[in-house]
C-alpha cells in the first residue's frame, strides 16, 4: 500500500479546495503522507487538504509534533482531550472526530472522547484534568482574561507553569486548525468514527 | 429479563439525585421501564433518573411520545437529528450520546450522529434537512427572533407551517431535557456509544 | 358562560396557527378548558393556542401541573418568580404577562412581578429568592455549568436539593413554553395585564 | 404640595446614594423637582437620586429634554417605545417601569409598554414601528456595525436620517440612563405600575 | 486662527451628518468651539458633527465638562483610561483616537493608551487602576449584574462609593458618546493620532 | 550590534515565562534573532518569549513566513490589515501594537492601522478590504458558520479562492498567536509604538 492508492474510498469531497495529486507532491510531503499510511492504515484528510499549500503543510505538522511529541507531564491523553474539547466548542466536525479516535486509542477508554467533547464538566475525568480542561477551553474563548489567577488554580491541581504552557499552545494551535478544517470544510474520514470503541 | 434487574453494570452513578428502586415505583412507571428494558436489552437511564418524580416521569414521556412517535412530514431519523444539533449546542451529553444512537439506527448512517452533533452544516445531509436544523437551532437559541422570514425559508424547503411546529416542539422539548440532564448529571449508558455504529 | 363562547374580543389574532373550534375539541380539553373558564373567567390563550395538538396539549399541562401544584418548599409565588424571570430572560411575551399576573396575585403585592421580570437582583425579594433565581437563570441560560458549587449555594440558603430539582424544572419547562409561545406568536389574553395590580 | 413634602412613602430605599434634603438644593433644581411634583403629583426617584450631583442633574435633564420635548418625525409615544424596549434590553428597572408608564399614557393604550419591554417584534405596532425599534436595539446593542444598509432599511419605512440620528440619541441616551439606575439601584416610584392602565 | 478656518484638511468627511457652516452656529457654540481651537489649534471633529444639532451639543459637552472636569479622587488620566478601555470595548474609533491621546498628554505616558484600549490587564498600570477598569467594563457591558461585591472591591482598592458613581458616570456617558460616534460615522481627527507619543 | 545586547531598556518583564539567555539558543533560532535585530534594530519580544522552546519557535516562525511572506493577490498591508483587526478583537496587546507598526510601514499611511484595530468598517480602506475585513472577522469569531455564501461575497470583489484560504490562515495563525501573547503576558517593545506614525 503506497500514498499513490486511492486515499479515500467516501463518494464525499474531503475538502472545499483542490487536493493534489499525491505523486505531485514534494518528496519531504509525500514520505510524511507515506509514513502515517503506513501507520494508520489510511490517510488522515489533513494530510491531504493541507497538502494543497506546501509550506504551511510543513509549518502545521512541525508545530503538531513539536507539542504533541514532546516530553512534558501532560500524558497524549490529556493532551488529546484538549484538542477535543475545545474543537466541539468551536463546532470543528474533523477535529473533534479525528482527535475524538485518538483520545479513545490513548485513554484507552471507548467513552471518554464523546463525554469530554459534549460537556467535560461531566467526563469520567480527575479533578485535576478538569482544571486543565477549564484553563484550555478558557484560552480557546477568553484568552485575553486569562491571569494570575488561573495560573494559580492550575498549580493548586499540581500543574506547573510550562504545563500551562503546554495547554495553552495546545489549545492555541488547534484553534488555528479548528479554523481551517471549518473554512476549508475539512471531511474527517469514516474510519475515525470507529476506531477505539471496541 | 426484568426491570428488576441491576439496571446498568457501570461503576459510575446515573445521575445526582436518588434513584428509585424499581420495585417501589408505581406499576404505569415500572410497566414502561419494563417495555424498554425488552425492547432495548437494558434501561436507558432517562428512566431511571426521571422516575424520582412519577408525575414529571408521566408527562415527560407522554410529551416526548406526542412528538417523536407522532405521524408526520418529518421523518424519525430527522427528528433525531434535531434532538442531536440542539443538545450539542446545550452541551448536553446524555442526549448528544443517546439520540445519536437512536439518529444511527433511524438513519442506517453510522457518521451521520457525530457530524450533526459537532456542525450540521458540514453534515451529509440534505439542503432541506440543513433548513430545518437552521429553524431548529434558532428556536433552540433564540426563539424570540424567530418570525415570518423563518417560516417563509421553511417553506421555500418545502416544509409546511405544522412540520414547523414539530421543530419548533421538539428543540423546545430537548431543551427541557438537556437542562434536566445537565442539572441532574445524567450519565449515559455505556450501551450507546456504540450502538449502531456498524 | 361556557367555552363555546368567543373566548376573546381581542382583534388580533391569538397565535400563528389555526385555533380549534372549543365545539370540535377531544371532551378532556373541553372540560379542562371549561374549567379554567369557570375559575379565570376567560380562557388563557395557551390553551386555545396548544389545542391545535390535543396531545401535546394534554402532556403540556400535566408537566404544568406537575411542577406548579405539586407540594414542596418552593411557596407557589416562588414558583412563579422563576417563571417570571426566565421568561423576561427568553423575550417571551406571553409568559411573562400572563406568569406575572399570577405571581402579583399569588404573592399579594402589585409590584413584585415588574421587578422581577426586568432585573430580580432589584426587586423586593429576599437574599433566599435571590439565590434560587440565580440559580433559576443559570439553568435557564447555562445548565451546561451548572454544578455542585451552585448546589452549595443553594443550601447555604436553606434550599435542599428536591428543592433544586423543583427550580431546574420549572425552568426548564417554562424554557420550552417560552419557545413555543415565541414561534406560535402566542398573544396574552388582554386580561392579564391589570389582574393583581390592586 | 411642594417639594419639601415627603417624596415617597415607600419604606424601600430609593437609591443606594444618599438623598439630598430637598431644601438643600440649588435654587434651579428645587424648582425643576417642584415643577415635576405640580404636574405628575409625586416626584419620580431618578430627579432625587441625581440630584446628588447638581451639574450632572442639569446635564442629564438638558440632554432629556433636548431629545424627548424636541419636534420631529417621531411621536412622543415612539420616543418612550425606543426607551422602553432598549432599557428591558439593558435589564434597567427603573426606566422600564417609569417609562412604561409614560408610553401607555402617550400611547393611550394600556398594552403596548409591556408587549414592547419584552419582545417588540410581537407587539401590536406598525411595521415601520418596528423597524425604528430594530435601529434602536441595534443601535443599543451593537452600534459598531450600524452602517449604510440600516440606514437604507430605515427609509424603506419613511424615516429620514433626521429620525435615524433621534433614534439613535434617544438610544444612546437611555443607555446612559440604565447604566446609571442599575448601578445606584434606582428604585422606580410605586406609582407608576398602575399608570395608564386603565 | 479662528473657528472661520477650514476646520480640517482631511480629504475623508468627518460624519454621516451635514456639518453646519461656524458662522450659522448661535453664540454660546460658536465661542465653544473658538475656545477648543485656541487651545489645540484644531477643532476636534466631535463639536462640529454635534453641532448639528445645538440643544444636545450644549446638554452633551455639560454632562461631559460635569465628569471631567469636576474634582474628585480619579486623576484626570483616570478618567481617561476609563474612557479609552470602555470605547475600545464598543469599537467606537473617535472616542478611542482623541481620548487616546488625552490620556498620553494627562499621563505623560506615551504607551499607556494603546496599552489601555487593546487590555488593560496587560497595561503598565496600579491595581488599583484595574479594579477602577474592571468596574468600569462591568458598567459599560453589564450593568445589571453590578451589586454590592463590585462596590466592596473597589473599597478595598481605596476607592470610595463617590469614586465608583464617577466611573460608572464616565463608562455610561461615554457609552452614550460611542453610539453617537459609531452612527454618525465621526471622524477623528488626523492630529490626535500623533499627540503625546513623542 | 548582536543580539549578545541587551534586548531591550524598559523596565517591564517581556512575559510571564523565563527569556532565555540569547548566547544559550541553538544557532538557528540565535541567526533569525541577529537578523531581526539587524534589520529592525531591536529585537521584537515575540522572538524572545517564543525561544524558551525552540521547536514551537521554529515551527511559529516559518507559518508566519509561509503566510506573510509568499506571494499572492494580498498586499502585504493587506496581511496586516488582518492581523490588525483580529488581534483587537482578541484584545491582543502584542499583536495590536507590533502590527499596526507594520502596518503603518507597508501602507505607508500613519493613520489606518488605529481605524482598523478599532472598528475596521469606519476605516479609509476600500469597500473590497472592508469585505476581506469581514471575512477575516468571521473566521477568527466564529469559522463554524463560515460557508459558501461567505466566499462568494469575496469573489464579488474579486477575490479568488486562493485568497480566501489566505486570509482564513492568516486570521486562523493570529489567532494562535494572540493567545500564546495573552497568557504569556508578552509585552510589545516600545518601539512599535511609533514607527510609522511620522
Amino acid at each position: 500500500m503506497t500514498a499513490a492508492s486511492p486515499p479515500t474510498s467516501s463518494p464525499f469531497p474531503i475538502g472545499r479546495f483542490p487536493v493534489p495529486d499525491l505523486a505531485s507532491l514534494p518528496e519531504d510531503i509525500r514520505q510524511r503522507i507515506d509514513a502515517v499510511l503506513e501507520k494508520a492504515g489510511f490517510v488522515p484528510n489533513v494530510f491531504l487538504v493541507l497538502a494543497h499549500r506546501p509550506d504551511e503543510f510543513r509549518a502545521f505538522f512541525a508545530y503538531h509534533d513539536a507539542l504533541m511529541e514532546k516530553p512534558g507531564n501532560l500524558t497524549k491523553a490529556e493532551r488529546e482531550m484538549i484538542v477535543v474539547a475545545t474543537s466541539n466548542a468551536n463546532q470543528c466536525q474533523y477535529c473533534v472526530v479525528a482527535h475524538g479516535a485518538i483520545l479513545r486509542i490513548r485513554a484507552k477508554n471507548a467513552l471518554v472522547a464523546d463525554q469530554v467533547a459534549i460537556n467535560y464538566r461531566k467526563a469520567d475525568i480527575t479533578p485535576r484534568q478538569k482544571a486543565m480542561l477549564d484553563f484550555a477551553l478558557k484560552v480557546s474563548q477568553s484568552a485575553h482574561a486569562v491571569g494570575e489567577d488561573d495560573f494559580e488554580i492550575l498549580r493548586g491541581h499540581g500543574w506547573t507553569d510550562e504545563d500551562a504552557w503546554d495547554i495553552t499552545a495546545i489549545a492555541a494551535f488547534f484553534g488555528l486548525s479548528n479554523r481551517m478544517a471549518n473554512v476549508t470544510s475539512m471531511r474527517p474520514n469514516d474510519e475515525f468514527y470507529t476506531m477505539g470503541r471496541g
